[in-house]
């Protein structure tokens, strides 16, 4: 892949993504709403773009790393948007993690345009997006797959076609639906254990050396243990995630009865004020309702 | 640990686990309900008791491996019960999985007659039973711990001293909450994601790679993907004890939100005569509610 | 209230409503997507206009009765709607049930251009709008109720003022809740009951002589009891409306956790085909669940 | 009926009921675990037995009042319990609300001594004790229900016979499982309405119009909206009475997913301290969770 990339999106996880494709050599077009990040990238040698549209007319690909579907309906097909100054054979590439539906539409509306795109979500989080350790989940054709494989081998190591578009963010909200739930499960065990006298660190280490064993426990085990909540990702942001899955459901008729149980315990935390801590804070739900604190005794 | 070894409960778990103490040299005193069972273990070279007060009176160590909490009393405080033929110092190993408060009880009984408890309940199914590489946990107090280290060592390889008396049974119950709320999410996960036009090869694929990783798609994603729902695990054994988790809920005053719907799940699946099926078969409710079978198109 | 009537929405609910408004004497100018429709009523006095435009320039009050958000904002704020017509003072009233959110919106708009608008959803389906026995719920200030109130006393019994913009439909969402709530516990109980050994209408008899008594049993008990689920009110409608309840708790941090379990079932029953069949239909979901018919033996 | 009425339990429900036969001309001999309480009966006119054999020695009908399955096994299997004094041709009638499994084992057991035997639990509350004006539904033999008719008449308004033994029991778990789910869904509502800006009396006035009308709003709706939980029912009771349910779906095959999730809440209530409310402070429950007290602003 040779060009210039476009870059529009640069908050907490686009721009580390931004930087490692500068570090690889890639020349980067980028644009942010609020400048200032932009003008940080500038100065590691990323040309700034006034807007979306100006980005789409200097680049062959455009990535697209933002919040929400409406986020990214803006950027691409609202005014100044992307879609004004794409070219024909394009290639954008949304790697936010957004509704499948709009994944679909938005991948229909670049074709009407003679350009080509791929939903592209991430898991990982800050610390993926910088170590460029992402998994990356691809919707789209498999050409379109093979001309952004270089640019997915630079933000990511696990990086899998999935399917046509839209695919990339049903899997992203498996993902999240999977992660949810075994947080939920996980809390549920410890502080049941916790209450009835064992220690959560046992309950853990027990857990994990059987059909039990999740990544969560492995990744997020301290800060069960030690109540520390910083994120990592945030409750808020899964909590919209959930909202995409079970759209997503409703959109193609499969009841998710447990994601819509859970989707409800986020509701709850964040009505707590909780939404900008780690999604591990789902503990501090069952702890609530148990009246007990993990590891003080029971 | 020297001295003669008994071993009441040689069903489907207890038969393998017995065979692999007898092959490490251990002399053994079996007894079973129905004697068939038994015999088969005595062409093997254990003594058959006609009762569990014959084994007890014969044995310095019991190890007990029934089907659920009413049984274990029986064996041990019935007639002719484990508790009758007891002598001073004995060791009673229950492996069987019930309820925390009765494991309690019972080694407060064990107390009173000059015996000593644990409970050691276990996982890893009838595979681990046959390899000997179950994962034991045990509550009970540490000297017991060590009396009985060297049976688990010949029946399991997690072995893990968990706390007090019944702390095995809570952390077992804490393992079989995490199970199956894992298979509920993975479930849901592979419907949603398959009917949305995924290859449910792929979903488990890519949630592997992440934090949505855990030993479930691991160890069942065939069954998941080739609906092929032979035990492994029975989903009927696994409703029991969801029914325990729950009771110890109860007792400790802990709310189990999620872990009371699936148990809900797992009843209806009873009632479709899927009892005696893996407990992956959870997958086919949420197949049912959705209407597609997985891996089918969308 | 004099002048000219506006009704935009002659579909099961909207037909019926105008037709009382003639019949009550209003001079009646009526739209509707498909002119059929409006033909229909114009053989009975009303005048009919080619789009919702019309219908405002030539009607002091407007109502409009349509499907759902989307809708609403498309006859209110699309091209040829509504505010494109729309006289200083004049007075609408959206009798559709969408969300609290939209209403509130669409109320702001409203009054920008010089007009005001009221939210009154009502509660009684098809035999309450023909009979004119609704329930209004309304939202918006208290003059511009006043000046609605003739209209409403002619196609409702129950009026009742709750609060300002919105609060009409947040109060229609509270009701959806509860009803749809009380169908998913009545379905509980009767299947219990039923496989249990007791004649279901013996259930309904003692249980509506109680606290457990509800309106539900009383208005659904025979559909219940003969399986007849020929709406009354469509399922795939109270899916809907418990969606706009469900966004409504999302949108004022309102977790609503049982109502997120039953808006599953809906899903369920709607993905098995049932979308156009009464919502007491929920009853089959249990009786799927427990594998029993009500009132077939146990 | 003629010949003494033997009445044994006399708490909060009993000590009312027991006092209603004797103002109407019953001859009754009591027993209640501490003597205290019928000695307090005596005064009125009662004799005092030692035991319950005692009672059933001298009575033709026992009346049996308890909190629980336990107890009533106790009472009539126990030490020194009604089986040892039984006569043939006796009648005992069980109106303490238990497991539907155990009424049916208690009543096959009373066969085997000649006597008989209903389930005969009630709905009310105190304030019905005390007025005779209970809900009663008794299982059994129509015969016996004749036979006991002139006893439930002093003590209750409504008196239905539901079937064979136990279902009297399994009827009063189907009436709990619909309050319990209503109070829920009144709870889910309000606390939505509020917290939107609606008034929560106007909530209740709106839906007590409609379909979604129950007597959970019109019986508790103060206490809803004025925060005032003294007992009515007590919270430990109904979670008492939803683990009957449950049970009985378990025994009969009957999932009952909605009850599930709403015995955990009242869990997490009676984990909170608040066992002793009234059980309309499910209400609390929702307004934790959404950080909003009804009628507070919002």
């Amino acid at each position: 892949m040779t060009g210039k990339v476009g870059f529009v999106g640069l908050g907490i996880m686009g721009r580390p993504m931004a930087r490692n494709l500068l570090a690889a050599g890639y020349e980067l077009v980028v644009h942010n709403r609020s400048r200032g990040k932009a003008e940080g990238l500038a100065e590691e040698g990323a040309s700034v773009a006034d807007n979306p549209k100006e980005v789409a007319e200097s680049c062959e690909t455009v990535i697209t790393m933002l919040s929400d579907s409406p986020q990214v309906e803006e950027v691409l097909a609202g005014e100044n948007g992307v879609f004004e100054g794409v070219g024909e054979g394009a290639l954008l590439v949304d790697m936010s993690t957004i509704s499948p539906v709009v994944a679909k539409e938005l991948a229909a509306e670049a074709r009407e345009r003679g350009a080509s795109m791929l939903d592209a979500p991430v898991s990982g989080g800050e610390p993926g997006a910088e170590a460029g350790t992402l998994s990356i989940m691809v919707g789209g054709s498999v050409e379109n797959f093979d001309r952004a494989q270089p640019l997915f081998e630079v933000m990511g190591t696990t990086v899998v076609h999935v399917g046509d578009s839209g695919t990339g963010q049903v899997v992203k909200a498996c993902n999240q639906i999977v992660v949810a739930l075994t947080i939920e499960a996980v809390s549920e065990a410890l502080v049941l254990g916790s209450k009835a006298g064992v220690d959560p660190a046992k309950v853990i280490e027990v857990l994990s050396g059987g059909m039990a064993g999740n990544k969560v426990m492995e990744v997020r085990g301290e800060k069960f243990l030690k109540h520390e909540f910083d994120p990592g990702f945030k409750l808020e942001l899964h909590r919209k995630d959930l909202g995409i899955a079970l759209a997503a459901g409703r959109e193609y008729g499969v009841p998710l009865p447990v994601t819509g149980i859970v989707d409800q315990v986020l509701e709850a935390l964040v009505a707590k004020g909780l939404g900008a801590k780690d999604h591990s804070a789902i503990l501090t739900f069952i702890e609530d309702l148990a009246q007990h604190k993990i590891g003080e005794g029971s």
